[in-house]
């Protein structure tokens, strides 16, 4: 098993003994397995039931109070009433689909393309993330007649089956390592401190390589396809700005660069998208998860060209995308976002974090790295004689944060870094709060 | 051009002169195509803006009420309010993913499959139809090991890039014309009345040559994919049990039976699903889009063992699917259609409003044939000496009930066939004046 097979293998129910769970909980968790049978897969060894969410908080049934480090769709915090109530308006007064103008829809694809550069001014909305994606693939081959697409080694970048053949980390060691024959799989970025200056460079030959690749196979360039913050290969955001001879490497070679923004998205990195840190201007953005905090929602942006000869085909309709209830979500987390200083506090707050955690590798030879931008950071836990990944340490640690009301995942080829991800209205108390506590954890472990 | 693009160009704003229109509205279409680019499509030359919603009724700009015989989505009637107090409740309760157990989940999962016969036990959840027959589609080829797909020939099953293949009505001629390797389009079910009793075995025969045909490729057959009120066909429901003899061969040939039930579902038809007249028990089932009256949310039904195999290989997350919201939207579906006795009345105006539709066939030679179930029926113009589809009398008329202040499109592959698509709680009282609105507008045409 590779990436997030591998990563949820250490930390999910594996449907054992259940004997030493409430009643309660014996009962939850029989309803859920017999209804999703195979499908269900649940965090934990013992799953948790929740009944409630508050800002950074998530509460179980038996009434504890959990620090959410993990969920970033509640990406303005859960249940934030702003959000609640401008859906709970909007569904009252009207829900429709784009074939008739409504004002919320209109309005907010004004101001949502008011925060992209300036030739990306179209917008198709969707329901999901893997939608986006599924979407900026299509588009990507009309613009360019190709079909190839390249993403890094433990990618995520939705379900869907065009979008899950360029997903290496949703695949079996065996798919994974044996990509479909349109895609190319590329190595992460290499941590910035461990190559230097020279993560720009290592990355555009990985890319450049992919490239003369799928054009020898024939299959030509379609497109690059990264999630800019690399989530899921293990968070690598240094040094900003090394996505940019790759940006150029792409246009040169005919394809399209596609920024996966559903992770590093809407603040989350301490800038409105992750992109932007590295100075570059995609050719296509699909975004996702914390668009609606939450409301089933997903969007492509693109420019007006790309779009039209895309629609030239096929069109694209999306009956629940661009409703008015889904614009009015979103528009309320802009909202959200502009009133409260959720960058700002993603940078602020993301540095104070960060620099904790830091102080902590100074203190741990097992911590092998802390990397990330905003409130998007991940920590390797490595062998401290051999400097391997340890994956059995971030399962311990996972394990024993959740004993202390934290929840949090991990992410990478290895799966041995800790995905550090809470909502943007995490506060310096409980970026203290987590450090403190994780420090205490490392202690015992 | 085919299928939905040709019905579209009956009835779409094609960019033109906007001169006529007032400010308000010149203003709002100026941003919805600044902003939606090529892919907006709207709704008649003169397009709406709608502000309200409420039942059986759209409120536009202007104050005008429109009687809404079209829009499927919320099929419980616009802005329900059990259905909008239970996501609003929900929404300010929690709203997570599935990896922790909720009780919303788990008792929406348990009711909705009290709904289904007993093999078919296990539901992943999704946002949307699309992704639900992306996923029916994956579950196919691995249960099968093979990649061939057979639908009709103007179907409609999403927007997906896997689905658009099966989804010969969002094709350009061309395309449709030709399919995708994999894909088989065989025609849409004979009308009743013109072949006798004999739709039965023309429909399993046209399938039979296209499972040889798939197998002599060496594609292999997966699955076949039916609307089973063939919506965008053009609406052929009868005789009820038709598709029996099809699913025999279906599952002699070894592969699946998908039944779409994004249209006929949730009661439309005037049982729960559309399979249901046609005594069958598919393979898998999808739904779609009246599932939540408006709220983003899908699924899809199958059998333990099917959905256990295709989780050996890459199982299936859906971040947004099977939220506790989405879940409280679904639970107060299935309260509205059994509190409001919605699929009795389904059955009984609709067979009301399709005896006042036949006598409306004796009176206008026009009308060359009225088909459906429950309240979904389809009404054919055709030219009254030669028997041809008329698809600019079906375009007169749309538009004509537009100024009557009725909203209504068509279908089928020639675009002849008015669809008559009210939300399910249209009254006698409304199938009237529907039926009066109509005889007016066509003594007039």
């Amino acid at each position: 098993m590779s990436g997030t097979k591998q990563i949820l293998a250490l930390n999910r129910f594996g449907g054992g003994d259940t004997a030493g769970f409430n009643a309660r909980l014996q009962e939850r968790l029989a309803l859920r397995q017999a209804t999703f049978g195979a499908a269900s897969v649940l965090f934990y060894e013992q799953p948790i039931e929740m009944v409630r969410g508050n800002g950074v908080y998530l509460y179980d049934a038996t009434g504890n109070q959990y620090l959410d480090m993990y969920n970033n769709v509640p990406s303005v915090g859960h249940c934030h009433p702003h959000v609640v109530s401008a859906i709970a308006a909007q569904a009252a007064r009207l829900n429709v689909h784009t074939r008739y103008l409504s004002q919320p829809v209109e309005d907010y694809a004004v101001r949502l393309l008011s925060h992209f550069p300036a030739p990306l001014t179209n917008l198709a909305m969707t329901c999901t993330g893997s939608e986006s994606n599924d979407l900026a693939m299509r588009i990507a081959t009309a613009v360019t007649g190709a079909r190839g697409f390249i993403v890094t080694r433990s990618a995520y970048h939705g379900n869907t089956a065009a979008v899950t053949a360029i997903s290496p980390s949703s695949l079996s060691s065996a798919s994974s390592t044996s990509a479909a024959p349109h895609v190319r799989i590329i190595p992460a970025p290499a941590a910035a401190p461990a190559v230097g200056g020279d993560v720009a460079n290592l990355f555009a030959q990985s890319v450049s390589a992919a490239i003369a690749d799928l054009q020898a196979a024939g299959i030509g360039f379609a497109g690059l396809v990264v999630d800019s913050i690399f989530s899921s290969d293990g968070i690598f955001a240094d040094p900003a700005g090394f996505l940019a001879p790759t940006l150029a490497l792409v246009h040169g070679a005919g394809g399209l660069f596609i920024a996966d923004e559903v992770q590093p998205g809407f603040g989350r990195t301490g800038v409105m998208w992750g992109f932007e840190r590295h100075g570059i201007t995609p050719d296509i953005v699909t975004l996702g998860k914390p668009m609606g905090n939450g409301f089933p929602m997903g969007g492509v942006i693109t420019r007006p060209e790309f779009l039209a000869r895309f629609c030239q085909e096929t069109g694209y309709f999306n009956t629940f995308g661009g409703n008015p209830v889904a614009a009015a979500a979103g528009d309320a987390v802009l909202d959200v976002i502009a009133e409260e200083g959720l960058i700002e506090n993603a940078a602020s707050t993301g540095a104070l974090l960060k620099q904790g955690l830091e102080e902590l590798q100074g203190e741990f030879a097992c911590i092998g790295g802390v990397r990330g931008a905003g409130l998007f950071i991940g920590l390797d836990f490595n062998d401290s004689a051999t400097g391997a990944p340890d994956q059995p340490m971030a399962s311990r640690v996972i394990n024993a944060l959740k004993e202390n009301f934290i929840l949090i995942g991990a992410a990478g080829l290895y799966g041995h870094t800790l995905k550090i991800r809470p909502p943007l209205c995490f506060t310096p108390n409980h970026a203290g709060q987590f450090v403190e506590t994780l420090r205490q954890v490392l202690r015992a472990a």
